[in-house]
């Protein structure tokens, strides 16, 4: 479809600009801006990473002088407090810009609307809402986590048609073709960190890096290990590029939890139970700043974590195969609900292709 | 898109017609013939019953003696020697029409291009293979009939997204929604026959007919029943208003088949063994003029069928839930292949909405 200039024509270049940068900000949200005046774009700026200049800061010192009178285009209400820089809005006022567009305001309860507010205090005319939905959904992971203090947890899985992640053998190289494996690894990339259970650390002894064509950030790795048996000898123990986070339980040896804190892992404690306890331990991840999670759990993982109502997005790859084996593992290993009017509904779902598998993602409703 | 008028125009309409007729034509193919003259068209006509007239008769017989040295579409190659009617090359040879298009040649390798050629030989210009792979899909089920004697077998199953087609306890109402069941049951109105296996009768004791919102047509039952548990008072027994083949083998008892008979039960024994033999009895079924099938089976008849390469056709509705369950049944429940490279696959893999529900679809390759 042809373009149509309007607001949504440059709010949407704010919204590509601030989606390329998902991975890369921390706990900070992702957020885009475009100054425009006179018909021309004069100033673009993202927010490229935690502790640096915000969006707005980036595009006005692009615009210059010539910002005065400007439309200032951005996907997040500005900021009014000072956090780890000035308030974006003072920066705006003094830019003498005229009108500023945003997509969506703050999630955060305790700031949401001031910036408007002082913005409209010195008579700058303020437009909120456009595309304010493809805001949101940029920015799901942030939203959670600024006002949960809970990670947001993305389910992956690759299974066959029939349900299964591997065969009654354990054979599941590979269930999904090369163009699903790369929208994995950028989704590795779009989280914080990774979690996985110690099952599939004992079984493929993996890195849990980012594999891509071009340079990616690795996530911090986070392995759930009730009885603390990683073994100092796995990869993720020895390379020590990333932080890794072990997850156990009261059960575990304080003698293995030394040994692998000196190996430079850190262990918590994660309730007071012979198992992971997975509520408190998401408390205390996001306690640590780990807003975001890629769960790569094999099938017990990701029922506990469903059955906790800890999972926040499933992205769900099928092969379009059918391997069958009654003992072969599936993509949710749990009790389960009795009734099929009990099970848990997905919304919000997309369908697409992924290369020659499919791929189905959507919002658990708990 | 705006349509072109030029061959596949009117043979879109003839395929159109052809396949509303779906299900209507037993072991015969539906065919679909629109006569075109002078920029009108003069004539339409589609097989609609088996022994009845062929498409062409019934669009010749509307065009009437306008016929003369018009244009006839007609989806499959037309016919060359006598049948259960006389041979439509006659028919139009007679009507003395100047151009024949065909969608496909005839299935049939012993009558393929005999048809074509007569026209030729008559000084007709014929044009095959336009929308040729439509027409060939639209009589996948004839096309395989006709040239192995062998029913062309659907499988449709509705599982949630982990692959479950009830939950541990059995409870099954309802995995998909209205759409998804009401396009099932117009897949049963497509089909000839629908089979079952005997765990499905005894735990729902369907009634196994076509419910739509309009008049439709029951399948023939069928009935996989190794050691015909079959009860005399269930539904498919005591209604008697369609035809019931139930599939047994070697073990089942004299006197229950001697029962099951004088109730109007056709029962065909299968294989020499102690289960089901389903490459004999799919021979059998094809010899009775069982052209398709649709199954509707569980897991464990799902599994066997693949197992076996019977299936030619799979439609998997997903609803869009997780239910879990260590022992909740799946939609295959067979021993499977080792490999994940050795898993079934799919090929033509169509993905859709139905509803709220996941509609896959594709063609086995064995």
């Amino acid at each position: 479809m042809l373009d149509i200039l309007n607001d949504e024509y440059y709010m949407g270049l704010a919204l590509d600009m601030a989606a390329k940068a998902s991975g890369q900000t921390g706990i900070n949200p992702v957020v885009g801006c475009v100054v425009v005046k006179d018909g021309r774009i004069i100033g673009i700026g993202t927010h490229l990473k935690r502790g640096t200049g915000h969006a707005e800061v980036h595009a006005l010192q692009m615009a210059g002088a010539e910002a005065e009178g400007a439309t200032v285009y951005v996907t997040l209400e500005p900021c009014s407090h000072f956090g780890k820089t000035p308030p974006c809005c003072e920066r705006i006022i003094d830019a003498k810009a005229a009108r500023v567009v945003v997509a969506s305001g703050d999630p955060n309860p305790e700031v949401s609307g001031k910036g408007i507010a002082r913005l409209r205090e010195e008579g700058i005319a303020v437009t909120v809402g456009v595309l304010e939905q493809r805001s949101q959904q940029l920015n799901e992971k942030f939203n959670k986590y600024i006002t949960s203090r809970i990670p947001f947890v993305t389910l992956k899985t690759a299974s066959t048609l029939d349900g299964k992640i591997a065969s009654s053998t354990g054979d599941s190289r590979w269930v999904t073709g090369a163009i699903a494996r790369e929208q994995v690894h950028t989704l590795r990339h779009q989280h914080e960190a990774i979690m996985v259970g110690i099952g599939t650390v004992l079984a493929d002894d993996p890195l849990l890096n980012t594999r891509a064509a071009v340079p990616a950030l690795d996530p911090v790795r986070i392995i759930v290990d009730s009885k603390l048996r990683l073994p100092l000898t796995a990869r993720v123990v020895v390379d020590r590029t990333v932080r890794t986070i072990v997850m156990t339980s009261s059960q575990a040896s304080e003698e293995r939890r030394g040994d692998l804190e000196a190996a430079g892992i850190e262990v918590i404690v994660c309730g007071s139970g012979d198992k992971v306890d997975l509520v408190d331990g998401m408390a205390k991840l996001g306690a640590l700043e780990i807003g975001s999670i890629l769960l790569e759990g094999g099938g017990q993982l990701n029922g506990a974590m469903l059955e906790a109502g800890l999972i926040d997005k499933i992205i769900l790859y099928y092969a379009t195969k059918i391997i069958g084996g009654l003992h072969a593992p599936g993509t949710f290993t749990f009790p389960g609900y009795e009734k099929m009017a009990d099970a848990v509904q997905l919304e919000r779902v997309s369908v697409d292709m992924a290369g020659e598998d499919i791929c189905v993602s959507g919002y658990p409703v708990y």
